[in-house]
């Protein structure tokens, strides 16, 4: 399925990486006023709340809500229908009179999380990124554990922590060994992964499995993720049940949720699995996404992560978070794990662009990092492929650290 | 703080471990209707949503809800006054002809499950159960890992997965090594952990933490968790993140939340902690619970954890989950980790209870098992000490097996 470029009478719009092929879903507060569903246009956001009240759309009430919850509920032809529907609104100038008073420009208004997560599960999936933190970690020793390549390892993280993107991140205290002993304090390895999340909007029941060829009929869209790590308390805690209080301060995503009705072009074979993975994990086709990812630290561009080259695809990492039964709820949030390609220019985290912090890094303002210090600001952006070779923007993800309380 | 023991005018109530020195709360379905909160006296339900309607008791409407959390939310002032409240209703005679046509029979009832679970929490907080674990699948080598007595280890379990006592439990189907590489099939170790739950009322903001000595004003009460582990697919997925879908099929949890209230007198001093602790896990006094549990296994007792062996309390949890910043929600669920005491005869798991698998164990109906066949039922109780010389029963939680599908 592709869709055709037709131009919007909403000024800037074509030509905008928020375009009409683009429209991601958020939810923003403007005027004091109850937070309300929105869709960016340009550098505008289209009030759904108030299309629906109008009568402009139709979305049985579930646009006429403070979050995305109950609209990613309602089912992918529901999605397409509402989608199709604001394509009409915004090109077609018969609506403009009735659709420009309910556009309200991006600076005045004040983006919220977009959706209440449900459980967030957070997977391990670049082989590139396994294979740097095992050299890291366990020099001389194979680079991947045994299980890496016959199932998407994962974990689940504190869905309670996930924050939008804007939000503060205050450098969490914990413990930390040392050669004297495990001491308490403020991380000084304080680092971000650069992730893609998919939001889940249909549910599944308990006890049901749900296949990688259902992935579109479950996923609503897609949000940039920054799993903030702090690598010392993460070394200290987490044998033998992983991940803890390194990464359960604070997990940030995007504001604008992008639906996979808007990245139909961005879909691209995924890399080659070997050795073949069990029957369950076979998605046919075998697709990626073909993200192009960039983070920056205090405004310098310091890595560029290619989303195609993941060796598990999201719908192997559905499958598998299911095929034991657990049940899906709406809001449900799954991250890739960081992305990393093949050259260190390509990697997202610091501790692999630093290589364990041995290695330091150029910054914005001239300054040089291993790890993030307080003041710091990190900014993940990401763009895709659209209709005939355009280019659509997914919302960025940003952070400022404060220091520890 | 003890309540004095007074004597109920509910039919069998004075002798019962559910007397009016008890009271846990649940929510229940009568009639078909619609979801209603209660509390257990005896072997009946009051109706508090039909109190609150009433005028009988006053919490805002927190009690004419269909789950427990807004009522949770309101904190312990509050729940100490309803509960004071729910007492004299229950004693004075004066009340009966109120209260009595508000009681519904136990066995006419559906149990739910009692709040909705924001995260879920899992723990590793008995030195005997983590010492058996280590001596079972690490033979030779020092059985606890050197971060073990510095924090309570921890992970994230699924929170959407945590179902009522008595929701059937699909076995789980999932990869496992063998040692001609991974198959895939039902998994052939499916276990229990026998633990014990506490349930966050009150929220505290992102970025601040919660001392161990404010856990009663943020924990309301203590629910049974049974934490249904396969044992094949966790010991084959778990490196290097943690559990994951050994885990998160099923979490079976008790009916009823016993309100710390009802637990004064269960308060014991707990393990001594060598080394010492850092400052924010000392939790002056430093008391555990003396809950004596029970394992039933087809019927037949075959363990009786004792959590007042546990080494890491309830309050210092409290206090490790929040160190770095990580925010509370009403709903939270923080589980114990698998109870075992020194004994074979006292462990909370089957994969202890026959040292991983090779030594059967005798269960109802004359058979024996290692691990869990499918349409066994397993059934875990506890009781505490009341005032008085009296004794309290938890609500028990239960679970059978179903085949895998």
């Amino acid at each position: 399925m592709s869709e055709r470029i037709i131009g919007s009478w909403v000024s800037g719009a074509d030509g905008s990486p928020y375009g009409v092929t683009n429209l991601p879903y958020g939810v923003f507060r403007h005027d004091g006023r109850e937070p309300r569903i929105g869709v960016r246009i340009a550098d505008q956001v289209l009030d759904l709340a108030g299309a629906e009240e109008a009568g402009l759309v139709l979305a049985a009430g579930a646009l006429r809500r403070p979050t995305l919850n109950d609209f990613m509920a309602l089912g992918r032809p529901q999605w397409t229908s509402v989608r199709q529907r604001i394509v009409e609104l915004l090109t077609d100038t018969a609506h403009r009179a009735a659709v420009q008073p309910l556009l309200v420009p991006l600076g005045e208004v004040e983006l919220l999380l977009p959706f209440d997560v449900a459980d967030y599960v957070d997977f391990y999936s670049s082989e590139h990124h396994a294979s740097n933190v095992g050299q890291i970690f366990r020099p001389g020793q194979p680079p991947l554990l045994p299980n890496w390549k016959h199932l998407p390892i994962g974990y689940h993280g504190r869905a309670g922590t996930v924050v939008v993107s804007g939000a503060p991140i205050v450098r969490p205290t914990g413990q930390r060994a040392t050669p004297q002993g495990p001491i308490f304090g403020p991380s000084v390895r304080l680092d971000i992964e650069a992730e893609v999340g998919f939001v889940v909007g249909v549910p599944s029941p308990l006890g049901d499995r749900v296949a990688a060829v259902d992935f579109a009929d479950h996923v609503f869209g897609v949000v940039l993720v920054n799993d903030w790590s702090a690598r010392d308390i993460q070394a200290w805690e987490y044998q033998p049940l992983g991940p803890f209080l390194g990464k359960s301060f604070a997990t940030s995503v995007s504001a604008w949720v992008t639906p996979l009705d808007a990245l139909t072009d961005a879909f691209v074979p995924a890399p080659e699995q070997d050795p073949p993975v069990q029957d369950y994990l076979r998605d046919t086709p075998h697709l990626g996404l073909d993200l192009r990812m960039a983070v920056e630290w205090n405004g310098e561009r310091v890595a560029e992560p290619p989303f195609a080259t993941m060796y598990w695809t999201p719908a192997q990492q559905l499958a598998h978070l299911t095929v034991n039964g657990a049940s899906l709820r709406t809001g449900d949030l799954y991250a890739s794990g960081t992305v990393s390609g093949p050259e260190r220019g390509q990697v997202g985290s610091f501790l692999e662009l630093t290589w364990g912090g041995t290695e330091p890094v150029k910054v914005g303002g001239g300054e040089t990092r291993t790890f993030l210090e307080d003041g710091d600001t990190v900014t993940i952006r990401a763009t895709a492929p659209g209709p005939d070779g355009t280019t659509i923007a997914l919302g960025e993800v940003t952070g400022r650290i404060l220091p520890a309380r």
